[in-house]
């Protein structure tokens, strides 16, 4: 059964859908993307990952390219075609088709707005149970990924160093020595002492939604303060958050075991109080594959 | 008359040129690119544009997506079928088309190759007789802009921001206040003591083609140094370099006239220069429109 996707006001079987090569996404990665997991048939955070993707937008002065409510709309609905209730749903939003020219082309534009989605296993991910080991790679990403742009080159090579050094995630560690976040997630430790931290969402990291909804859990008590790799390694929990991947452990650092090397007890707590949130929300989609 | 672009195997018009959503240029601007200037019938340094793409490939580890000489036969014939003898030239590789993920799909996946043209005037550029204002820009790229990738969004938001400003162009500053480059050129100037300066070709600046063969040319003495605004505000002249505008006068930056505010004498002269290097070599297409 193939697959469908969105692609500016047409749904398609996601083998033919397809953008035009002066799309400025393809041409200058002049655009923006969210992807949002839809759990057992709850849209997680939808709100949040709608209020960042307008953020988005604004900062590179694109126009949003529908209404909420119609993107929102969309949304479900290729969910409901691909008969999807555990599922990443990709949104890409770009600057429009255009003569290629550094300059933006006319504000009147229309940007572009695609869909797609794919299966995802969120709850049974198997890598939870084992947790991944992480390498720390140099942040050499432009000043600004408090934007959620596809201008995903450096994070895409930094996961792949991470892959050819034996490890599963890389950790960005910015000129002063300390981590920002993780490739495609933000990093968390519980240090020694047993205090939650994570660098505080400025512009030199992405605000990442699943981040925002831990801070929010009502019973964790964390500090937002950016930490080195050399407190990484003597933390007794080390994990990730991020859209699929959820709360994930990270066991190793740079071949240091942390802690006893498992995933730890409050990275676990925090990934079923996340679900519960999830279960929790209104924002279901209309129906049950 | 539709326009003919070639995608991936197949010549086609222009307007439904298309790739499909999942290719990483789109979604990671996983890939890179070079503009080939075609002036009265020659291709511009071709050989230069070709050993730039390889290298540009090499050092993401993206496969040279055909031999060159199928890559020169691709270009050639997309200018042909347009019956363009001057024209710009855009060639984009990328890593292919894969279901999204960070890292790298397999390394045998075949990368996208595809090429569009468009008429471009090349001597008879009304900008060159007045020459362009610019203004320094904070340099936010990523830090390795030595490598001709789609992760451009940091310099089309530079040429912007020229633009709001009433300017044409903008000159990239970076964090210890050094001119980097324009937002899609090399800058030089003729200092106060009549000496052209450019900065050395490292990892924090593109290598221009059309800077290489102007460093080449026999009778001109430069040094290669980073230099700063007021060095510029107090030069002779400044100039950029590239494939398309090839060598442009700045007669202004941030608001301050460069020399007499007008192209100089020994831009000109290089331009000219230039212009008989491209009519000498050997690299022309084969038939005039």
């Amino acid at each position: 059964m193939p697959r469908y996707a969105y692609v500016n006001g047409r749904y398609m079987p996601h083998r033919q859908a397809a953008t035009h090569i002066e799309d400025r996404g393809f041409q200058f990665a002049d655009g923006v993307y969210e992807v949002v997991a839809c759990i057992e048939g709850h849209l997680a955070d939808e709100r949040g990952h709608l209020d960042r993707l307008e953020r988005s937008l604004k900062e590179l002065k694109i126009a949003m390219p529908a209404p909420r409510r119609t993107i929102s709309h969309i949304m479900r609905e290729v969910l409901r075609r691909n008969h999807f209730s555990n599922a990443a749903l990709y949104i890409q939003v770009t600057r429009g088709v255009w003569k290629r020219d550094f300059a933006f082309p006319p504000a009147n534009l229309k940007p572009s707005l695609i869909m797609t989605a794919r299966p995802f296993k969120f709850a049974d991910n198997p890598s939870r149970k084992t947790g991944l080991k992480a390498v720390t790679v140099p942040d050499i990403r432009w000043k600004r990924p408090d934007i959620k742009t596809t201008s995903l080159l450096a994070q895409a090579m930094a996961k792949q160093e991470a892959l050819s050094k034996g490890a599963q995630e890389a950790w960005l560690v910015d000129e002063k020595g300390f981590v920002t976040e993780g490739s495609s997630n933000n990093a968390w430790i519980v240090t020694d002492k047993g205090v939650l931290v994570t660098r505080p969402a400025t512009n030199e990291i992405l605000r990442g939604v699943t981040r925002t909804a831990l801070l929010t859990l009502k019973d964790i008590k964390f500090e937002e303060r950016a930490f080195k790799p050399a407190e990484v390694y003597k933390a007794q929990e080390a994990f990730t958050s991020s859209a699929t991947a959820l709360i994930m452990p990270i066991v190793e650092l740079d071949g240091r075991k942390i802690g006893n090397g498992k995933p730890g007890p409050i990275t676990m707590r925090l990934y079923e109080a996340y679900m519960d949130y999830v279960r929790s929300r209104k924002a279901q989609v209309a129906w049950k594959a």
